[in-house]
């Protein structure tokens, strides 16, 4: 590896995704240049390469793929005050416009300008060496790895998710879905005082996972079941209607259980994509006074995000199933997309590993 | 009018109101007997008139008819403190019971032992004299008329929905219907400081009792217009998108309408009925961070109604259109059915007009 | 014991307290008669026995001492379903009107007609047999011992505290005091997603225990050290200043020390006692807005305490020092006074030990 | 006036503050360079010229006086995209870091790195031309007077308190004071749905504008009264204790008397100055779970400010009692200072009167 090497993963277009060598990035003053460390590989990043669009988010030109990430300082904006040259950081993807009244008022996710990591037009962090916004970058403890400083990404949007929710001692909450999202939300509902969790899913696989995460209980949605039957057996489970409710999952069919599931007076949150119409028997849930909410990505969740996983409490390096090379871009996508090897979270790695790990993986 | 005459309103089934004499009823220690005055008609009287059920609410027996009411305390429950005889009073129709969760942490509303007047298999008040939980009683100042204590049960119904959307000083507003519950909901907005508000309805008669109401903005939905086209409208009309929509109507296109106009952050607001499945662009939704919130009835929001009409801040008197002698029952029903002469809100009087009321209405 | 024996500690004055035996009560339709198990001694039995008082209530009469307790289902009132005979309750200690605009909103803990154990002029259940109303009784699975159960009174209060508090998840917090109230906030705080938490007493033996219960750090406040020293020394140790802070000792120096500590924009909660009147640097915490919370007992908080105790995430058990019988009482109440042999929480049992425990103590 | 005259207020030290020419200053890329048209004066602005500090503020070099101010848009920086040249706007005189914790999560206010016109270190604005951020500028509608633009600051103070009392439809409130803040205050309160709004000074004289602008109940303090009997008498004239309570004075009697009248539950806010240490029956109001909570300035306030004026809502015009030209600023300051002609706000216009008003003052 050159000085110079900045290699590069550039989405081209649906399937079509290549490796290549890009000048190093220039910096502003308020940003600083990284040495890019750990890269995870999301739903979103398979999305658009398979379908080349999340809904309105259009690859139109190429497109430098990877968002979920941790890098290591190598030069400072003139105007950076709180990071020095070789902090080890993870970085928060989207840079807000910071002037609008989203951005004001401490919804920064909202901004209509706002510029994120390899969602079109915007350029991903997947590549050497990056440029980034340096209130956007949080530096790592020296016991915390740049494995799980990239994973601080899915894990806000579980912190994200689970605020929304007003997650609260002594709730009861259900997750549908055990992905890497349900995954991140059930860890963090647990560390939110939630005395009883019920994660479920389609694949048994997933919820063991999620049972050595902390789920009080996992549930296998089988077939042939009616909605009445399965909100029968979620209740049963838990003894009671859990009064939160997350969707991991964005199907209709969760959509409609997660509503009719919810106790009254409770809250339904919904994390993510799905079709773009669902049918919904929303009267009822309305009478019962259902809060349904939606969350898109994250504001403010980085620093608690770190603090879990700094004290120890979430145990993401467990949802971490395959390691690959930068070079290995290729083929690191391809065992997410397909899941082999049971894979969860693939991370890719644009140095050797435990380079900047003080403390080992 | 013997002394004891119990004139009242019974249900005997679909299409098959009655009025006939019945006993005086007794009192608990912590119940009055009420004399009544006002009493209001509802949609939902007229509904289980027409179709003798609501939702899962089934007239299975006959059912004393009438819920928007006002009386005179008549005789006190031997641990009732907060009234004597001679009060005038508004009745909260719904009594819970004070022992669930729900009722300790102040939602009774979403009590499941709930007894509220005319919804079976619980008895209304449109009668001569009823019993009723004397802290479900509000005593009204001289100054406010027994008709505008009947009204404060609809005016109520807006406050908990204004109240659910959290309206605040500056916001814009997007009141889908503009029946009874859009009239209330429109004044409690203005009157929690919303800067703008607009109304819509496919009835230019009840956009003008709105005008009146204070509405800064109304708009005659139109036929064949798409979607999009009725947001564009909307927006252009208030300058922005309205940051709290409240969805009076019930109809899968104003479920729709309010959800895709609602602004980014904002919060959508349902009340009450509509088809038991609907079909929404929920995603997009979700990925904006709209709210959706369901409104059942209401809870601790009497005394704010009773506020606002005190103060003068509130012309629910507007709200009346027609009266009727108890005795003309049927003819108040048809006329609130059928919307004669422009029918808003009709008042049965159960006493001589005036009788209870210092100041004339 | 035979079967009619109702053993009871009645205070009949200043430093006068005696066992003597009373009728077994009888029990109203809401009621249930508990035989009692466990009763736990708190500051307040103390001060009575000591001063006659707690601000304005005031022992005039004699009165039956007691209110951390737990005890077994004996009898039930008519209308009680939520127990049967044999059931193993907490009984948490306040009943409230149920009419009054503070119980209807939630916030019962504020009701003017609150009845409370041990609350002049309100007798208590230190004593064999109690009458109780069932709604404020809470069913303990098996594995939750009797002790647990009367602990779950001061428990509650740690609730209400961190929820007054708003402890969040990622938060660091400071709490002033490491007595029984100071404890149960700590492990409160922790479960609500606390990150860092910083406890203070003047004894390192209190911090002890502190530490075993999962302090993150713990401080002997030394003597002859500046407000300003002892706000540093607090910062540097957590590394940061605490966004909630929580105020268990009551005294003038604690609350100062508290509003000085907290961070720009956080909030500092003051439980329970103190002198009647304080000197604050009151304008630079309100120019920083620091928000100042009172706690008075709690409201809708034993669920969420019987949560943590029951999901073992609460080693409340650590607080119990020593066990009397109930006929050692006023020796138990010597030991707490005097904290003799390190003596945290006195726990009497009016009942064979281990008599109702399923799971032996 | 010659185009290049920046005549300007600066604050040489105590007692000393002199009109001189500067030059006209530069604009960055994000900045408009603004004609100023009207300022008004503070009490801080008296304040700095009496007292030379306030607080930690200290007026170490000569300071340009000057905070609550409009103007006209002379020049955009090249970023500058949500205003045009010739714009009439409020300016929000304090630009926050917009990178810190506070910055993004909607609290700018208590952004350490604050530049906030007037407030040492910093140069105000009273002067012929001055450059400012762009996005804290808000551009005013036609019919929005100049001064009425200017006014919006002491107007967003007001919006801050009220939105911190969380008040709400049906509160009643107390405000202690009627000065600027406290008559701003009680607009706000008003138009955020209080019922009743009680407010107290030691001049009757004030009070007759609270009357005009809105007060329900007005009440001179009266000397060598107990303050039982003070807060016996607001309860009475109100017909309860009020639920929210804003404290505008600044001195301890009023905090002392706030605190004590406010209701069981409810909330008191302090705004602004008093003295360092103020001695507080504190213990009785936390038992009484009365929150507390600090003012300082307004974070995301202007715009709810601007939508009062805007709507004709807030009669903010009946604050000014003076207006003098750039030219007599001394003889401007004497007449606030000294409250001369029962001086409220006094105005200083840095352009001919109505110059930039299509719809005169």
């Amino acid at each position: 590896m050159a000085p110079n090497d900045n290699l590069t993963a550039v989405l081209y277009g649906i399937e079509d995704l290549r490796l290549e060598n890009k000048d190093i990035p220039s910096i502003k003053d308020d940003e600083v240049l990284l040495e890019m460390d750990c890269v995870g590989i999301c739903g979103s990043d398979i999305h658009y390469l398979v379908h080349g669009r999340i809904g309105d988010f259009v690859v139109k030109d190429k497109m430098i793929i990877g968002h979920e990430a941790s890098g290591i300082v190598q030069k400072l904006g003139k105007d950076v005050k709180n990071l020095k040259v070789g902090d080890r950081v993870a970085i928060e993807p989207g840079v807000s416009c910071r002037l609008c009244e989203f951005c004001k008022t401490g919804r920064y996710n909202l901004c209509p300008d706002m510029k994120f990591c390899a969602t079109p037009p915007y350029d991903g962090n997947l590549r050497r060496y990056y440029a980034h916004a340096a209130d956007f970058c949080f530096k790592l403890p020296d016991h915390v790895t740049m494995e799980e400083g990239a994973l601080l990404e899915p894990l806000s949007v579980g912190v994200h998710a689970c605020r929304k929710a007003n997650v609260q001692l002594g709730d009861s909450v259900l997750i549908l879905g055990a992905g890497p999202i349900g995954l991140v939300s059930l860890i963090c509902a647990k560390e939110m005082g939630a005395s009883k969790v019920i994660i479920t899913d389609l694949l048994q696989s997933r919820l063991d996972v999620a049972k050595e995460l902390g789920a009080d209980y996992t549930y296998v949605i089988p077939k042939d079941v009616t909605e009445d039957e399965l909100v029968k057996k979620i209740h049963e489970t838990l003894g009671n209607a859990p009064n939160k409710s997350i969707d991991c999952s964005g199907a209709e069919a969760t959509n409609r259980l997660g509503l009719q599931a919810t106790a009254c007076g409770g809250c339904f949150v919904i994390v993510g994509c799905g079709p773009p119409e669902v049918k919904l028997p929303l009267v009822a849930a309305m009478a019962r006074e259902i809060d349904i909410r939606g969350v898109f990505r994250y504001a403010n969740d980085y620093s608690a995000a770190l603090a879990l996983v700094s004290s120890g409490k979430a145990n993401v390096k467990r949802l971490i199933t395959h390691h690959f090379d930068l070079t290995e871009t290729l083929d690191a996508f391809d065992t997410s997309r397909y899941g082999k090897g049971g894979a969860i979270k693939v991370m890719i790695h644009c140095q050797p590993r435990n380079k900047n790990n003080p403390k080992a993986f």
